[in-house]
């Protein structure tokens, strides 16, 4: 029995303090990661907030960079090594053997275990997980700012591989925060026509750099009149409550309107928008293990990377701070310094 | 300059009266046909019900079948020839220049025209139509009958094609009566296996008999419970505001929701549903040319066809009332007497 050191939330809203505790022994099919790095993402601060009714003390963080440090009998014949560089997102356990799973979509697994609900995750020296999703940073990805691409990263590629989307397609991403930072890049890299929907006029020539053909208000929707029917897909990164009518008639016939962000309120769909240009409406989460592997080898080939700032672990509330105040540029990520 | 016959609506709510109209002279990509029957789909009442805000007077009707009397100079080099069994549904022009035809989707076509929505449809003894949706009636098919496969059956037949659904799913069909009967026979000729919800208890046996595989209420959501994450597609034939967040927690992971009917209010779509299973929303209009031929030699060598009642065209009237009353047996065919 060891240990393992963490910032937890001891209390409803209370401010993340030093936490240690037992971690259990190591089954065969598991990896034990020693956490050099972990990303800050939204979800982690509706966990801290209660929004998903966790038992105290909370650890969150589920973008995680590390090192492997042991190998179950079973995970050390799936091509892991100690001392190999890792990385560890949403997702930390499927069953292997229910029918997702056996169709290669393991993210949908029925049996799935996450990363911080119900278990203590990456704002931690060390974590556990299984084999599956202790996913090899490959060459050419700098691993000390990849945690966002384990969630952030993975959520935002997985519908260009899913739904078949094509480099003459024309790409639209609402919010250029952290997910859609990195949409826009993949978008780009993809080969399609990539417009980005934003808030802030302050991220303008930002998001050009990053791959951007076009910028349009998210807010002020006269812009959006002369982009009817125009684009084959729609990723919406962001939970506001928007004009979904108008954003679904900017959609070219057989288009998509695809959520990775939860909106607070349902989304008041009308049947007849759908029905005459054939519309699909979506949502997806994280991706299968396979599509991990893609996402990766292509940013390390296209040179996709998150922008990050980042915080010692040992300064965590004050970059939850930054993150919730609305400054944070793109995204944090925090350095294991226990 | 030559006349139609036909059963019109002169004003608002009123009773069709016959009405005759000149036919304008055949264009080169046009192909006349003399009608000898015609469907009564609910598209037609929302139209005589002043849904669409038509100009009077108002000739409705588009499931048609007839024989070709004339074909434009291009149309005649088309494969089609005078005398010549055929049917025409929803659309009858499409431009042929546009993305969506060019990509062999013209019932997407961007300057798409229908058959009843700006001119005069099939309550009537002639129409013209483009070449593409002049439709040959294959060896096998009644045509008599056949009209409701030209609106009814296609719609319900395209989303199998076109999501490429395979006999191994499980497939549900809310509604059993004009579109939901068709898409019992077809998803069971596809060789899925086939639930059908229903609020009738009535056509217990008569839907086991077109193929369903097990009959659940659509009305007592109780026994719903244990149908939780089975549908791989689940389409819908009705207009009724459904409880839609329990309809969706019966998809399987990566299943599909699919609207042929239009329900009145919009649809309350809760994204974190959606998210979990990775689910899709969607609604189509009829379906391309291509999957109409295959549709039809489907039906041919499954021999589905529709179930019909015939009335005279000259008792329009009653046979309006006979489907308003909700006492046709599926669908009702018109056969012209003029």
């Amino acid at each position: 029995m060891h240990k393992a050191n963490a910032w937890a939330q001891m209390e409803p809203k209370g401010k993340l303090q030093p936490y240690t505790y037992d971690l259990a022994p190591l089954q065969s099919e598991e990896v034990e990661v020693e956490i050099d790095n972990c990303g800050l993402c939204h979800t982690d601060l509706s966990a801290l907030n209660g929004d998903f009714g966790l038992p105290y003390p909370i650890v969150a963080g589920h973008e995680i960079t590390g090192r492997i440090v042991a190998l179950g009998d079973v995970a050390n014949e799936k091509g892991l090594s100690v001392g190999q560089t890792v990385g560890i997102g949403w997702n930390k356990e499927s069953c292997g053997h229910c029918d997702p799973c056996l169709a290669g979509d393991p993210h949908l697994c029925v049996n799935l275990k996450t990363t911080i609900l119900g278990s203590n995750g990456g704002f931690a020296s060390r974590i556990k997980a299984h084999w599956l999703w202790v996913i090899p940073v490959p060459e050419g990805i700098n691993a000390a700012d990849a945690g966002p691409l384990f969630c952030a990263g993975i959520t935002v590629f997985y519908p260009l591989l899913e739904y078949g989307l094509k480099p003459t397609d024309k790409i639209a991403v609402f919010g250029i925060g952290g997910l859609g930072h990195l949409a826009v890049q993949f978008a780009h890299a993809w080969g399609a026509e990539v417009t980005a929907f934003s808030s802030s006029k302050s991220k303008h020539d930002e998001t050009l750099k990053l791959g951007a053909d076009h910028i349009v208000s998210s807010r002020d929707t006269t812009e959006w009149e002369s982009l009817k029917g125009k684009f084959d897909l729609i990723i919406v990164t962001v939970s506001a409550s928007l004009d979904w009518d108008k954003i679904i008639s900017m959609l070219a016939p057989k288009g998509r309107l695809h959520f990775v962000g939860i909106p607070y309120d349902a989304i008041p769909v009308s049947v007849f928008s759908l029905l005459i240009p054939q519309i699909s409406v979506s949502a997806s989460p994280a991706g299968s293990r396979s599509a991990f592997n893609k996402m990766l080898r292509f940013a390390a080939r296209h040179k996709i990377r998150a922008m990050v700032e980042h915080f010692p672990m040992s300064r965590i509330n004050e970059a939850i701070e930054h993150l919730e105040s609305g400054k944070a540029n793109y995204r944090v990520v925090l350095d294991a310094d226990f």
